[in-house]
């Protein structure tokens, strides 16, 4: 009488080798693997829509799993709350039909990366952003990164060694937005006394995602905001192909993984 | 040619031992002594505002301390800010007069306690709330806090032995508010999908603060939110003034100082 769930996840990626179990240190898979296991008394294999990398965040992975446990949806994500660290928790766990699977079944996901710009980065914003102290032209970033928008090979933002065959991925949406952070993680009031600075997003909405391909974006992008690429550089990396034409790879710490799209299901 | 500088400093606290200097382990203190000293190449004496203890943050801590360094203040914020780790930030610096001193010139500070009330506590939130899962009727804690407002002997809410002659204080606001965490943080849009939870905050502004005095007040008001104790609770126990009759202290990493207000300069 095995069944299927599908468990939404949020976890801050700063400890951890990334997702996938590894040879060596803790993974966000590995974690919950261990802790299903320990609810079913078997072991119990995880899938993740999103293999993200050590360092990343999530606030909406989903990861599915085939279980024998007969216990409530809600009694399960309290359980493994219970068991799992304080930076990986479980958002929700719900009966998947048969087949379902995190990854093949996902028809996309969307990305943030979060750069703080400003002179000095508040201590509570620092596990999940990117400083960079100086000016962004974020107008200019958000023009450039919706060249990206549309069906396109991405081989200039793919870290080679992925395997993948094709490098063609389709972006749904391509922005960059800036945000204010709420008081309460500043300690400076809006508009007031404080070093300032703001939150700049940049989000990306696809089919499927290449190795450091937001990343790679990101690193690239950084560069049109600070005016050392013309806007129109993304567009023409698109074209060229060429990885080692585009920008370095923002760090780990700026990206999160905040949702991950299905198809209606059928019935 | 020494001159008084006065920083006002924000920091997560989780990893250190508090703002005072101790015989074993980082505190705040310390380390901001030794970056100065680093500056001036001779031994550094720093005064802090508040002596926040292991585990509790600050947004706006105010320290002073008398160097001999002639740089400008936005100079020494920035060699600061390169010598301290990310988790302690040097938000502004400036000239004081001679004579200021960060803790015997306050008029008063601010404290807040955040709660975090909800199914899941959000990772990114994890470091600067409380987690307490079961429902608080804020409308009770807003009330019966409001009972602090004014001056009272506190011995109900001090830690013994901290060896303060009085334990009469001046409460100029007392309050209990909920706040929305922004989707960056949560990942869930606001009143839509998602576990839930709300942050709530009790905020204390007075002259001067006991002992451990916000966390018993709010392990006291968590009580009162429960439905536990009644709303007057907290004026009995100020006429009571004794420690055993009050709540059990709320952990510290809830706790951040926010705010120290110095009387208007004279001229």
């Amino acid at each position: 009488m095995a069944r299927v769930l599908k468990l939404t996840l949020a976890y801050e990626g700063t400890a951890y080798v990334g997702w996938q179990r590894q040879a060596e240190g803790v993974s966000i898979q590995g974690l919950l693997e261990e802790a299903l296991a320990r609810l079913d008394g078997a072991p119990v294999v995880v899938h993740g829509a999103g293999r993200t990398d050590a360092g990343v965040h999530a606030l909406g992975q989903v990861a599915s799993a085939r279980v024998a446990t007969t216990r409530e949806p809600a009694v399960i994500r309290r359980a493994l709350n219970a068991m799992l660290p304080g930076d990986v928790r479980v958002l929700s766990v719900e009966e998947a039909p048969e087949g379902f699977h995190a990854r093949f079944s996902a028809a996309g996901k969307a990305y943030e990366y979060r750069i703080w710009q400003g002179d000095v980065q508040p201590p509570f914003a620092r596990a999940w952003t990117w400083h960079v102290p100086r000016f962004l032209d974020t107008e200019a970033m958000d023009r450039s990164v919706r060249h990206l928008e549309g069906t396109h090979d991405f081989s200039a933002f793919q870290s080679s060694g992925s395997g993948v065959r094709s490098a063609v991925r389709t972006v749904t949406r391509a922005r960059t937005e800036t945000r204010d952070l709420p008081p309460d993680l500043t300690g400076w009031p809006e508009g007031g006394a404080g070093p300032g600075g703001r939150l700049i997003v940049v989000t990306l909405d696809a089919d499927g995602f290449l190795r450091h391909m937001v990343r790679a974006v990101v690193g690239t992008l950084v560069e049109v905001g600070e005016g050392r690429r013309p806007e129109r550089s993304l567009a023409l990396l698109l074209e060229a192909r060429e990885r080692a034409a585009s920008g370095p790879t923002a760090p780990p710490c700026g990206l999160v993984l905040v949702r991950v799209r299905y198809p209606a299901v059928r019935r």
